[in-house]
């Protein structure tokens, strides 16, 4: 499997040398998804941080009516775990779904604390990951608190641009929160106002 | 201003001899605020991460129909910033105002890249420090798309045990995404039932 990809994402960030890339890689451990195959079902204690080579994942959560909730997607280029469940290695919420067949990159709990210790500037590229994806939730729980569905729905769309033609409408719906019907409605008056 | 709270709570996550301790704490500024004075407005970019000492301070946006939704507070021993507008450092969205008398320790944007360069292992602290509040955004946003008001409530009062009885009905009430007059209906039926 190609790690150009994880490797020039991580580029923007820090600037690793040839020996650093090949030890990184080494940690790594290649996984297929196939369609609607799980990575990580609730209940159980996430282990690892997966990175999409290609295809896309979703992260949802399922209430005690049955209903599921998407916390995120993670296409091309993307990360995803569950936070708390990797964080405490207590059992977590998340089921974590491949939407179509995924190549992905693994990265262990065990192997990060590795990586730590031996090219402490990984700590960094973390570091800012982490903050960007805070920043993102923020403003989603803002959007959540505070825009209509129609900006909700807008503000998804340049989060995700690639995604938007090509995922199911039912989880777009539970993304912005609101049920599939009112996606299509809304979809179609803001066709017509074009 | 006491350092001791700030050093206890870094202490929790990497160790620092008394050279670190002292270069870190070189590198604060103290800063008083009033009750109700702001210590950021939006529209202006965010230059420190503040951390409390004493008091409490509430961040918050206010909409186009100019309701205000908090994000979040920052009681003694927290952490407080528009991530946004600091890792941008473009204008940001958050009002950051005191809601009691605060005391705190401003680390500037421009002293905390200095210091990731002297001790790099505050990468190491700041990274996991961001992984937690991360985990608490992504319960924060699953919460809002999946569970009712009064559970909503209880797990604020988890999150928040010694704000629950000192702030304002009304930031508890937006906090949630409620109105003040529901949050008290809400806080009247939950003690009948007690």
């Amino acid at each position: 499997m190609s790690t150009d990809l994880i490797l020039h994402n991580i580029g923007k960030y820090i600037a690793l040398d040839t020996e650093e890339k090949e030890y990184f890689v080494s940690l790594l451990q290649e996984k297929s998804v196939k369609r609607k195959e799980f990575l990580l079902e609730d209940g159980h204690i996430c282990k690892y941080s997966a990175f999409t080579v290609s295809g896309v994942l979703r992260g949802y959560t399922i209430d005690n009516n049955g209903f599921e909730h998407v916390l995120s997607f993670a296409p091309e280029g993307w990360w995803m775990a569950d936070m708390y469940s990797l964080i405490s290695q207590k059992p977590g919420t998340l089921n974590i779904e491949a939407i179509e067949k995924t190549e992905l990159l693994l990265l262990s709990k065990a192997n990060q604390e590795i990586l730590f210790g031996k090219v402490p500037k990984f700590e960094r590229f973390f570091r800012i990951i982490t903050e960007n994806s805070l920043v993102s939730y923020q403003q989603r729980l803002m959007d959540n608190l505070s825009l209509t569905a129609e900006d909700r729905y807008n503000n998804f769309c340049k989060r995700y641009p690639t995604l938007i033609n090509s995922l199911p409408k039912k989880d777009i719906a539970t993304y912005i929160g609101v049920t599939p019907e009112f996606l299509s409605r809304m979809q179609s008056k803001m066709l017509k106002r074009k």
